[in-house]
């Protein structure tokens, strides 16, 4: 009885929560440990369902890297990357097609119909949803890694007919170029874009890190939260480098796009998602704007 | 952290329940110390905001007996009961709708509006929704009790239209004749009803007892889950009896009018409405039509 | 026969009125001896249910002062006024609150349905319609009145449901501050801010006088026709005084928030309201912006 | 100001009747006089738009026999008739096309606008409305009459379309064969059936006589309300005959369709209509299925 | 099986004009031989169902100048023009009305509906949808020519309603005045600004020539392709003269309105407008705003 | 000219057929050599755009067997086969989702928008549009194939979806149990389903085959046309056997799904379908209920 008492509690403490993120959209990037592990991946599905029914309206965005890697292995096929981007000749495109668009894309699908909810996996092709072209520069500089694709453009017409109907959709990072070229693309990048051009209350970036770090061999320096400027310092003084640099560049994408908050929050957490969108503290870093738009 | 987590895990046990009733109508009569007690009575409209948000469609039935007795000793006015009836004069009849009307439904509405809600007050005057005529009969007898009413129909109409644009309807005991006179209903009888018309998924009765017992001196002998064949056994074998039965018998009209599941509680326990509807213990007695309908 | 063909000559005649006035949105201000004598409250409520059925969409908004200090008087409180407004206590207020949301409300709400009409009775708490906050100042001095309250803002979206879905809203004047307290609103004012709210077509006070008169002693010096500029004029120069000039003033404030055609016109002249609206010379006053606007 | 009361009075007590007739289809049956004088044609016009105004939905069907024969003549054609049908060889069809379609029905059209309605004119020809074939046999007799036609069906789609948008149709007596001919027929016949077809409330027949009379020369012999079965033995005892037997048969088509009024009026006295629809004693005969249903 | 291969390869090639001019309103200005001769009639008919079919909108407006004067002559009138256009006293007007909205109109209907098409006839009086008033100018000098009109206004609300509710509708070139009056309306000008009214997509005028030509005697001479500019020069330099001149007006009219295509077609050819639309070459003459916009 | 005047009677002549099958479901079994030689696809899957473009509403179903192998011989893995159905471990299966949906899938969609469609891909994982359960028996006889599926309800929703947007789904043959475990399902055995499920007017099943032949070695002795009853006859006689058998055995519960044209064409023949649909005689095979359902 006193634990019933306890749960009442709990629910009725979510229900600021609810009530200020009803009909919003959320798009969440799905990545890293939480896709791997069984018990994370039931999860953070788990949690989406949730958010789908206290009437939130989830988009999910998924790349795969490992496993097109694994794949690829078992290919006789060698990954090869340069400056963190893999090189994709055609036919490394064709297996991370089948790996993104067949396996990973209908198994967060299945996931989540599991859970309860009616999800609808997506690639850029559908509808030509997500128009790209070759990558040509990184990082300011020319490049060449055959099928790698820069975003041209989102069209987002299936995603919202399938979000005004109920639907979750799950869209995998392939683009498609007006000539019907696949391309590999940045499932970060694609996240951040998507979630500005549905014009989402919220951008979820889940990831192997606590958050954005003051020091980072340090979690107790976890910032909880930040403007976007404020990150574009850190960036400049290397306070974040590395793998966190696409991330976080997303992150602002989805910010400078209109999002009103971001996050960055560690998907080895167990039901992470919920302690960030049902609490005040959250459990990762929150972006916004500007310091008159942090909570 | 471990709280977070904690209060995450809460969240995902009610996902089922969530799920289960979603875009449920959801009819509860709202009455005795959960209506007198102010913070029992915040505590039940914030759980009731709460059904709201995720999903489910509250419709709220109240009376007010003792509040009308007050105003009426106020005014000299002596109350005066037939059979638990109230003999209801012009005079008792024109300060029953001021109470209920004025007073109470408004109380109630904005309650909710507090809480986060969109709610709006009606009687049953409002847009005719319950037509009334004189009581003739109670118990079998031919009875005279002036402007005590008997519900003729009930026009969904308007309640419909409002819990369709999202709005949480709060009805009060209060019905119309024909030739527009007033008659004051019985408030379980009424919700029994509105829950049948609407279709309802549930109909709530909160109460000042913990449900359905046994043994009417120990609250230990309280009836989880029963049918409604064997609701009728305990009436006819004088367990379920005085103050009881009335309420019992809106809860038996409810259920053969198709409610599938019909819940006394006590609303004396603080969110016990969220304890009932997210658990499959729940802390009150569950009517269902049959055994092969209870959970 | 020629009876017949005189009566078909008449809804001829009215044929270019109805025309004109066609789905367009009506504030009706009630009050005063038309809310009193039951015979010219019948009257008056049937000419709004034809209103409603010859197209028009009737809004209506009524006070109720001498029903509250009617009914203060039985519980032995004594009404007080200062400068024409009363002292509104905890007590007045929830009498107040009673008697408008309670009786006046639902017995507006009855006629209309008695006449054919489908009405739906509200208050300002009704999804919190009427915003408002204390009233500070009067007349340009500090005033402190208790639970008198100031409109802060008008939130149509419930109004405009009803109205769009062929119901008679009948709206109470009791408005609610952003912390649930109750506030009473002054009737006239609150007409005035609703027709301008709405984007009414039409506002019409019904009062006991015959409109504004040049000489307050000679009904007969009843002007027809004016412009909001000469009312102004009448009001400066004192020719409209004492309890006309809040009706006057709501009048000027509809007519300032862009209602084409404001109409003070006496309540007490049976059918007054189909003479005013049904011909083109009318019955009282109308106030148009200038002089191009009037007929 | 008396005057004005009278008014008032006449549109209060027209209200049961807006009220009872609210929404509903009437298909009048416009020809005779009232075709033919230009004051009369306006006063129907004014009628049937002031019907529309108040919220009934008026279909108009027109046939123009006079107009027909008198362009014949002009062309040197010689108008010839056979048990009181129009002999119509392919020149009279063509000239019967142009006058309908082209004359009558736009100055019809352009009446109703005139007066402030929206009217669109149509022949069965539009969207194959009405789809016909050769009259065959008439009165139990072979006859070969050219192309006066028979009505296979009507297909109500047009009409309806332009009366839920809120337009008045106005249909010409033309129908159409499943190979494209065009054929004359019968407006009454028509008009009768269309009725039947829209599910009308009402079908008023406009024509030169007070209605049906007991005693053909007496007009004092008027019958006011009669049932479907009295007005067959009318027609089988010889009461009724000669250029009434076809206009009663399409008043009986339309009663047996399911139109529950039926009325027969007089269209030479000015705002006949209205006198008939607006007051229970009317001024010509009513029609109904049985006696039950007589008003 | 070769034969069917041709037709399957024609349907192919057809495909991508069926995917451009998808749901667009084409309006067809319909006259000259193609409105005579009864075989090319049926072909321009049956090409019109075939846009239909393939989704575009089409949009007919017809004159019928020599069937007016036919008639006109049957009657022992003397058809009589000044500079070109038909003087129009009262019967003169009358028969073009009978003409027009009688019997051109419904033939086109009946002809368009006998191809599988649904069309609905229509003459600028229905809904008052061609406002016009009297001619009193032409090519700049003062003139009077009675009943002969200039468009004041399209109100193109029933044109639209019948087209989004999948109707072919067929607009005869009579305009009405706000007295009602009937007007004669130039049909090549009227379709002009109908297609400029609704936004259409193409604009088409049948003629009884090839295109504007570069040399008026060598059909060898035909302009494929031309911008507005440089018809606007061929009419400078007298190479475009004559009847063609308020033929090329209108078009020039239509493409001003933004109409971004505009052709002239020749009705003599069958199946020319099919020709004109589903090829690039095309048979006729397209006028484009500038360069830029030719294909 | 000629030409033109050519393809345009062609268009003419598709004019009854676009007419009858106007916003009818079609829908499409895609495999064969159309699947695998680049021409013929692009050819198929043009005509389908094509199909779309002039009103109807395809849908495709399709397999992949061979390219199934394909991959599993590149990863080692052998193919096995046990009475015409493929053996299918964890591994197999996993192949089979990668290739169907992430390869072949969105190469059709692909296509189809390259043609200028605007198509989706799908999955029985989507909104868990195919149910299915392991295989137990095949032939009458059990059988264990590991993974192979068989169909237990459609649920048709997205699908339907799309197609009422206007969007063509294509829908790989991959089933889901109710616990998540996929299922590899006979995609012409799907196909037949669907088409019964969403009440299509037309299953085309693609093949490498004229049709049903009289003698298999006889490409002459194709049946043009054919009754359900009939085909069995030919497959008790043995006339229709071996590989035949389940695509007909598809074939035959379309029909008895109340499909009314059901056709079996060679995919290999260029434009085949456009032939099949666009004329009476066909190239195929056309089976229907019974000899009156026949053309």
């Amino acid at each position: 009885m006193e634990q019933l008492a306890a749960r009442a509690q709990t629910l009725v403490e979510a229900l600021p929560y609810i009530r200020k993120f009803h009909d919003a959209v959320v798009v969440i990037k799905y990545g890293g440990a939480a896709m791997v592990d069984n018990q994370l991946k039931a999860a953070v599905l788990q949690d989406i369902v949730l958010l789908w029914y206290v009437g939130m309206r989830p988009v999910l965005v998924h790349g795969g890297g490992p496993e097109v890697s694994a794949l690829m292995k078992r290919l006789g096929m060698q990954p090869e990357f340069v400056r963190g981007l893999r090189v994709t000749d055609q036919g490394t495109m064709e297996v991370a097609e089948m790996v993104l668009g067949g396996k990973i894309n209908k198994d967060l699908v299945d996931g989540l119909n599991q859970a309860g909810g009616r999800a609808v996996g997506l690639s850029g092709k559908d509808d030509r949803s997500i128009l790209a072209r070759k990558l040509e520069t990184h990082e300011g500089q020319p490049i060449d890694l055959g099928f790698v694709g820069d975003i041209v453009s989102i069209r987002p017409d299936l995603i919202r007919l399938l979000v005004d109907h109920g639907y979750i959709p799950v869209l995998s990072s392939i683009g498609v170029g007006v000539d019907g070229t696949s391309y590999n693309i940045n499932a970060d990048t694609l996240a951040g874009r998507v979630a500005a051009e549905l014009g989402a209350a919220k951008f979820v970036m889940l990831t192997d890190v606590r958050g954005i770090l003051r020091d980072p061999r340090d979690e107790g320096s976890l910032v909880g939260r930040i403007t976007a400027a404020e990150v574009g310092d850190l960036i400049a003084d290397g306070t974040i480098d590395g793998g966190m640099i696409p991330k976080v560049a997303a992150c602002l994408e989805a910010s400078q796009g209109g999002v009103p908050r971001v996050h960055i929050i560690d998907g080895r957490i167990e039901h992470g998602l919920l302690m960030e969108i049902f609490t005040d503290r959250g459990i990762g870093t929150l972006i916004a704007k500007d310091a008159a738009a942090l909570p």
